[in-house]
């Protein structure tokens, strides 16, 4: 998930359950801490239009460079790591008599060290930049910069010494923190090389989001997100198997919510733990899916109980976003589904109603509500024939979406995952969905991932590992060792902030394919 | 003092006087702090092309301001101060979900505020623009800044937000710094008006830079310099007397030579204590008569004792500099006396000679070096007559530098102060200067005191207090709290660095009407 949603809601009343915000509080655990340090200095250019590292050099040599006004050198740290840098500074030549000024630049991938940040002029926060200014009065010294970054390069330009002295870079290292070590999670052995790969970066990419919360992207915008969080939860069954921090997400966002109960699209943990004034239809709902999943796991029982009251109430509230059974279409962003342009969500979002319904129905029998659990029922069996009798087009053989009756990959991967069909019509659909390349596609991991699911639930195993190829395969063959927010491979620079210089190359909803290779092959 | 002068010496050998260093050490005092509180916030704009406020509202509407991208505050702290800023910030509106990005900008006169730093291209440090750019992870935060800082007006900018949150500034504070405190020194009560203001910018401008030691400027480049040292000492003899920073700033000079015992014009005290690879023939001589001014205002025979070698050293050292009894011309930097473009140095760093061999020749007496005070004399001697036949043109009445025999006004003013003819003919000689006013003139606050003061060494009281008025007056009128470091009353925007940005308006050197009101009014 990330800024593309920008709701402000002024004054808005929320609700705390303490007892949750306990528990949350108690599950956060001390993160994993590793030293790392830069593996060579390198240069970075452009070749066929793609940033890469044109040249490298031995670290070891670092402290001979003496960088007068203007110059630079960039450290390579040798992978995406997040986390707190140190640099040992000296001066050069004749005593300082000025403060040096330095500008750093934290890249995660060799695009960024590229970037001019006085260009950006997209829409969303300029201070998503990760370079900072500073000025050294007093050199040498150790400088512990107090941020966290999310990075691999990074550069260090000297802005301005003076014509007498030079700025000496001897040393830096990178404190690199997570919720889990990659030594926890076996990585996959028997698949061809390319796969390979693309499970280590997702297993990367998952490990970095995984800090005091899930995070969206460690470099941007670093909140808990209730999509993105469905998604990792997943993955992290399948790989590092933390589940304290599942249960801590969960606790948060049920102890935070809007004062109807209502749980938000995002939520906050400084300076106060609190949730944002973001609601989306699909991603409330999804709070009824983690459990789901996390019961699938765990078979906690007691967790369901607990939090089974805020997972139905997220259907109770879901139902003021109905009209004659179907989500109303007239705020167009009322669900996110992807970030496509010009989506139409309506279908999309009913079949994620489906499909948490489907979920919610197991709950309430294992919570023992059978009153919810009748009511869920019926809901499920009229949203099922709505499905049918509102979006199906039996002639066009797809479900079509408002009013507009737009054809989209969204809708027809969100239907088939909701099983509005039976497998076989399901697999016909996505087969049909493939053939004929409908023009209204998926923009985003979030929504590949989505299609990439619903081929592997109809069966189409080949198809699935096609597109994974094609498109995570994609990002790794422009260098990627992490995945990336935003990734379309006819254009490796778009971005939807107007800018991919506010992009995160490290996001959560993105790592699925460790998930998706060890369920499915 | 200031950044003119590039020297650059490899490997440069320097000695260290250990018990002279350690007495400084243990002369380093305590600084005073004094909390100061912004008064008001303020507009600047251009009037008649100067920067000016042009507006005010009270310090108390601040927290109100809910900046957005692209908004900001200027804040005046009502005087120019020296020190350590806090800013407890807030935001407002939705909670935070980027951080919030700021630049600060220090300015000691309101023209700093209207400068674009973007702009700057001129030839020394862009370090020393007093500008910082931060990034605030979590608001609200109390923000203590590491950095110290010469200003009077403090403007934050959001440089960015995000569309959900603004940013509040609830509060500010500064801990002003100084050795010490303006009430030590009794302000002028009997004096015109504008000179009472004169003299209180002047004070001012001295507390502001005493720091743990007579600094330059202390926005830019707070070295001692000892040029600046010799007439700071004689303003504080006659205002704060703060005898310990003097005799700090004594020990540190003597106690941090070129390893053949040359004084530097400069020197550091961090990271480690070191003279600067900078030397300059008026400046060496200079602690000639910092020791001098300092017995006189003490009688502390000791001292004398105990420099006087590293005093007399400087003679010895001149004399390297010299040939057929007059300084050596090749190369036009060797004295600083002005920077003025174009001078001629040769008469003044022959006056300087004479200035300092006079002061000298005392000084060796009170040492009881009679060896040396014969030595002094006979060097005297023959300087003076070298003055005449050397320098001085009967015909044209001026004394004349240089193989281009250039008429300056700083060889005349350094040949008055240095008493070459008798007072009759050296007022003959001021007197025929501001009639004829030779092109080659002053450029600084520290010429055009030298100039001031030998008129006031010829008894002309009217005519220095005429030109005291336009020139110091002339800073006042634009607004001056203290005094610049460089000023050209036909041009306010001038700089000897290529921008007026860089320029300190706070400087040692100017602070002199202090002393010169007190001593001759």
């Amino acid at each position: 998930m990330g800024d593309m949603l920008v709701s402000i809601i002024p004054d808005m009343k929320r609700r705390t359950v303490d007892s949750f915000v306990e528990k949350a509080k108690a599950l956060d655990n001390k993160l994993q801490e590793k030293l790392v340090k830069p593996l060579s200095l390198v240069t970075v250019g452009r070749e066929d239009g793609n940033a890469v590292v044109t040249s490298r050099e031995d670290i070891s040599r670092m402290p001979l460079k003496l960088l007068r006004k203007e110059d630079s050198l960039c450290m390579d740290f040798g992978d995406h790591h997040v986390g707190y840098v140190t640099l040992k500074l000296n001066s050069a030549g004749s005593p300082q008599d000025a403060p040096a000024y330095l500008r750093l630049k934290f890249a995660e991938i060799p695009g960024e060290i590229l970037d001019d940040s006085s260009t950006y002029h997209g829409w969303i926060s300029k201070g998503w930049i990760q370079e900072e200014f500073l000025h050294i009065d007093v050199l040498p010294c150790e400088l512990k910069l107090p941020r966290r970054y999310a990075f691999r390069y990074l550069e260090v330009l000297a802005v301005d010494t003076s014509a007498k002295f030079q700025v000496v870079v001897e040393d830096a290292s990178l404190t690199a923190v997570s919720a889990v070590s990659l030594d926890e999670a076996e990585p996959l052995k028997n698949l061809p090389e390319d796969l390979q790969r693309i499970d280590r970066a997702s297993l990367k990419t998952l490990q970095d989001c995984m800090q005091h919360v899930f995070e969206d992207g460690p470099k941007r915008d670093r909140r808990l997100w209730i999509g993105d969080l469905r998604l990792q939860a997943k993955a992290n069954y399948a790989t590092f198997r933390n589940m304290d921090l599942v249960k801590r997400c969960m606790y948060l966002f049920a102890g935070l919510t809007r004062d109807d109960g209502k749980i938000g699209a995002c939520l906050f943990t400084e300076p106060v733990m609190q949730v944002d004034d973001t609601f989306l239809f699909d991603y409330s709902l999804f709070f009824i899916s983690i459990l789901y999943d996390y019961y699938q796991e765990t078979k906690d029982i007691d967790i369901v109980k607990e939090l089974w009251p805020a997972a139905y109430r997220q259907i109770e509230l879901a139902l003021l976003d109905m009209e004659d059974g179907v989500p109303k279409t007239e705020n167009p962003m009322m669900a996110f589904i992807d970030w496509k342009d010009g989506l139409d969500r309506q279908a999309a979002a009913h079949a994620v109603w489906i499909y948490c319904l489907r979920q919610a129905q197991s709950l309430g029998a294992l919570a023992g509500d059978n009153q919810a659990e009748d009511h869920i029922k019926t809901l499920l069996s009229d949203a099922l024939k709505k499905a049918v009798d509102h979006f199906w087009d039996e002639e066009q053989g797809f479900f079509l979406s408002g009013e507009s009756r737009q054809i989209s990959w969204s809708s027809q991967a969100w239907m088939v995952l909701a099983d509005v069909f039976d497998k076989d019509k399901s697999r016909e659909l996505m087969l049909r969905l493939l053939a004929e390349k409908p023009e209204m596609g998926v923009s985003t991991p979030y929504a590949y991932h989505h299609v990439i699911e619903a081929l592997l639930h109809v069966g189409e195993k080949e198809k699935a590992l096609d597109l994974m190829r094609t498109y995570w395969g994609g990002m790794i063959q422009l260098g990627a060792d992490t995945f990336w927010e935003a990734f379309d491979p006819e254009d490796p620079n778009a971005s939807p902030y107007g800018s991919s210089q506010v992009n995160s190359f490290c996001h959560a909803w993105s790592c699925t394919p460790a998930w998706l290779l060890r369920e499915y092959f």
